[in-house]
């Protein structure tokens, strides 16, 4: 469905601010607490939480992550997901969000509601609240924003930092195609296989993978090593080549670097005993910047996407 | 200054994402904190706040909320001030931030460092940590959208529920031709004011006011109430009509309601003590919907801003 519409009586336009408002949060139902705890004040209220709190936002934009191809109920489910994937590459649970839409005035209304409705319905199978937002005009445009707050979900959480050369390196499902294969909106975000990593002792540090390996792999990397990948190791979705496994983007997968010493077998075994659907990889480890290349991948020719080139 | 720029070296794309990063972090200075407990990971990682937390989000949008005559620094620090202002409407104060950019590529990165120095400076004198963000390319927009995080300043929150018939009706500061005066960047949010109001108990229920008052003042209202306003006591900025003062919008002010059977005098000194530069107006109360207008102004006549109208 295309979010635009010629017909002025079907667009954002027809209705105005207070109207659209008033119909968000019925398309958000159960899933938007009532005032003063959710939408409808200057701020929303939340309950204090145990433990520190994991903050992260990302959007979706029009002709960037999604098309008229992509079901807008969809489009509402990727704008949490991946946020979710974020949270999950902490070892965190989500919480409550808040949404920041800038939109065309001729968006069409019909796709606005498949859109919060498809939002609210992954927002209630993940238990975030939808606790507030804003809406604001601006030409041409289709950009929804959403923060998302999370707590730790055991009694630690992993950042990117931690690795250290000789560890190995793990990534979870498979990687690449992700555009052609619908897998960029279809994907399962990995909070339950965060959690259960960031209770593993052997797991030094995690990331997910949303700009592609090759360029993502760098914020795991210490100063003074390198990855090293071996090509065949690699999880690939469907028949594709080296560079669209290492550059695609949009994996929303977990990679993660697991102490040297760990017993690797354990720790595939007790993966596969709580996941049996979901691939695990050692897909290489952290070597020292010195260290021959030899038959590795060569992560540089790779680079993944980057934003404004 | 122009926020796009026709020379190809001075944009956004001449750099990429991340060196662009990497500047803003720069730019930031120390109003952003360390990873893992800010910039550089999947999610910002907050220590625990000691009670409820409040949550808004507000952007600022090119050719709506600032053009080429706002300086760039003005339009950072706007973008903070706007949710500040909510934060102050709930007696808040605020704590962290993530900050969402959605820019064209000719966007001109002389520009950029302008606003997000304009953003730190803004941050570290409110001493709120800028603790992550986005960044994504749209074509032909500059959008940045911030959500703020805050806790209860006192024992006390408000919201906007709570005024009764017969309670008094009162307004910060003064109304209406913020965007001829300059007024919709260079205002100061209410922190203090809304804070101090939060601690005394006559006051039952208070909003910002950022779409005019006429618009505004419906949310204060409980059903089977209106406000019965008196133009001769509204405080006008300048001299404008009364359409001007009640619809112009982004007055940033704090309107507030207290108990029918305050002693106004008590909370009139008690204020000019605390705030002597800032004025305290009382413009009216709320009326049963079925008392007489007489004198007072109809709202319904003076619809403030609506998005998308």
């Amino acid at each position: 469905m295309h979010p635009f519409t010629a017909t002025p009586g079907d667009s954002v336009a027809a209705w105005g601010e207070e109207k659209l408002i008033r119909a968000i949060r019925r398309w958000l139902g159960s899933a938007s607490p009532r005032t003063p705890f959710g939408i409808g004040d200057d701020c929303a209220v939340l309950r204090r939480s145990a433990g520190p709190q994991l903050v992260t936002v990302d959007p979706v934009i029009f002709g960037r992550h999604f098309d008229a191809a992509v079901p807008p109920r969809a489009v509402g489910a990727k704008l949490l997901k991946r946020n979710l994937s974020d949270i999950a590459a902490m070892g965190g649970k989500p919480t409550a969000a808040v949404v920041a839409l800038t939109l065309d005035a001729t968006v069409s209304l019909r796709w606005l509601e498949f859109f919060y409705r498809g939002l609210a319905a992954c927002a209630l199978s993940h238990r975030v609240s939808l606790v507030g937002g804003d809406i604001a005009e601006a030409p041409g445009v289709l950009v929804a924003s959403l923060t998302l707050l999370g707590e730790i979900a055991g009694k630690r959480f992993l950042t990117r930092t931690g690795g250290k050369i000789g560890d190995h390196i793990f990534v979870t499902g498979k990687l690449g195609n992700s555009l052609l294969s619908g897998h960029h909106y279809r994907f399962t975000p990995r909070l339950a296989e965060g959690t259960w990593l960031a209770g593993r002792p052997e797991v030094r540090a995690m990331m997910d993978v949303s700009d592609g390996l090759a360029k993502d792999l760098h914020a795991l990397t210490p100063p003074g090593a390198r990855p090293a990948i071996e090509a065949a190791l690699l999880p690939r979705r469907g028949r594709i080549d080296l560079r669209a496994t290492l550059a695609d983007g949009e994996d929303y997968e977990l990679v993660f670097i697991v102490a040297a010493r760990a017993n690797l077998a354990v720790l595939q075994r007790s993966w596969e005993r709580k996941f049996p659907r979901t691939r695990l990889t050692r897909i290489g480890r952290l070597v020292s910047v010195e260290a021959a290349i030899g038959g590795g991948v060569d992560l540089s020719e790779y680079h993944g996407y980057e934003h404004l080139r």
